[in-house]
């Protein structure tokens, strides 16, 4: 006996978490953020720091979205707010040019260095998606930046629910008609997958350890036995014979 | 004084038409269709005929949908409903799989010989996405067949709304986060053009005279003083410097 899953029949498309999984958001918005904290004289704050602070209230922010009763808005709106929340807790008083430019910089992320070829060659067997609480127009500008060969772009904006409620994995496979268990996800988080697992989907992780700087994932009490499993994009699509 | 409209910012994005204006629908279903006509005995049938016949339902439909008070469906189910229909008018009593492969003929349309090309070029300097009626899993099978190198699949199932209703145009640019004046549709269609303007978009027209097989389209008194006015994709790319 194994803890391996039913064999399945192989997934019909790839639905992608996005930030963390298929670009280092952590990289990117720091260096975003230096040289604003360098203007505004304030060099006690460490940009990597400031960064983890932003995405944490993220983190948590999208897994309490549901219970808010709040209506849909672009994450945009969610960013900013958590933006301003961090600089209040640093008495830090931003000008509005500023922090909209610091909201934008979510839309050009980099990606990490597997991250064109692996879906370049998944896109060539499988239409490839994204499943992310980014919305169309920041997933859009993203991809032109990233050069990332998105066949679609799905996830919170189409179901109009962000990430982990099921509605936002569900939406994702209704939209391309498939049956949940058709999808497979695939993020570097326990916490998205098994969300995606419950909803019905197949699960692919990809080891991402660097996203927190060589810190512990937040949600590693989530992890389970996925159908899939690789260290890299590239490696999932060896895997699937791409 | 010149019929010219006015001088307007440059758009920051185009949305297209896509049945006609992107691919050739008539030559491509027309191929789809023949093989069945045949293995049903009915060679008295013409293959563009009956093409033309399923097309001329969907304009009617279209145009009707809005003031039908019929929630949204995806695409394939009307194209069933209006396969039917035609089927019925011809006596001629295909079974279910019969039905199936010729609604699922829409997914695999082919480019006319400018479109790749031209749209590569475009996407080069603009986010590139679909305005169709197309939903999105068929948007998805065609871009991938055709290798149209689309940016997002907007349109009707996004707006949850078939143009040449306003919501159709004015939430493709919501979605990319564009006033409607930002956003240009590129239509072969002067009737979805026409709509287009009304509901604040900027307008190309793109001649595709072979595609009702050499007959005038049957939308010609739409026809505008539209902001650009191209012979296909490829001067449009140049027109825009692409």
């Amino acid at each position: 006996m194994t803890n391996a899953p039913t064999a399945k029949a192989p997934p019909k498309a790839f639905a992608f978490d996005v930030f963390g999984t298929v670009v280092d958001w952590r990289t990117s918005i720091a260096a975003t953020v230096a040289p604003v904290l360098a203007a505004a004289g304030r060099t006690d704050i460490d940009a990597f720091a400031f960064t983890d602070a932003w995405r944490a209230r993220y983190i948590v922010g999208m897994r309490s979205f549901g219970e808010s009763g709040r209506s849909f808005v672009k994450l945009d709106v969610l960013h900013r707010e958590m933006l301003d929340a961090v600089l209040a807790e640093l008495s830090l008083d931003l000008g509005e040019a500023e922090r909209h430019a610091l909201v934008m910089g979510w839309h050009r992320l980099d990606p990490w260095p597997d991250s064109v070829e692996g879906l370049t060659r998944l896109k060539q067997r499988f239409p490839i998606v994204t499943c992310s609480n980014g919305h169309i127009a920041l997933m859009v500008e993203m991809a032109r930046h990233a050069g990332l060969p998105w066949d679609a772009i799905l996830g919170a904006e189409i179901s109009q629910a962000y990430k982990p409620l099921p509605a936002a994995y569900i939406a994702t496979a209704q939209a391309l008609d498939l049956a949940p268990g058709e999808l497979c996800l695939v993020a570097a988080h326990h916490g998205d997958l098994a969300a995606a697992r419950a909803a019905g989907l197949q699960c692919a992780f990809v080891h991402r350890p660097l996203e927190y700087g060589g810190a512990p994932a937040p949600d590693l009490k989530f992890e389970q036995d996925w159908e899939y499993r690789a260290a890299d994009l590239i490696q999932l699509a060896e895997q699937l014979g791409c």
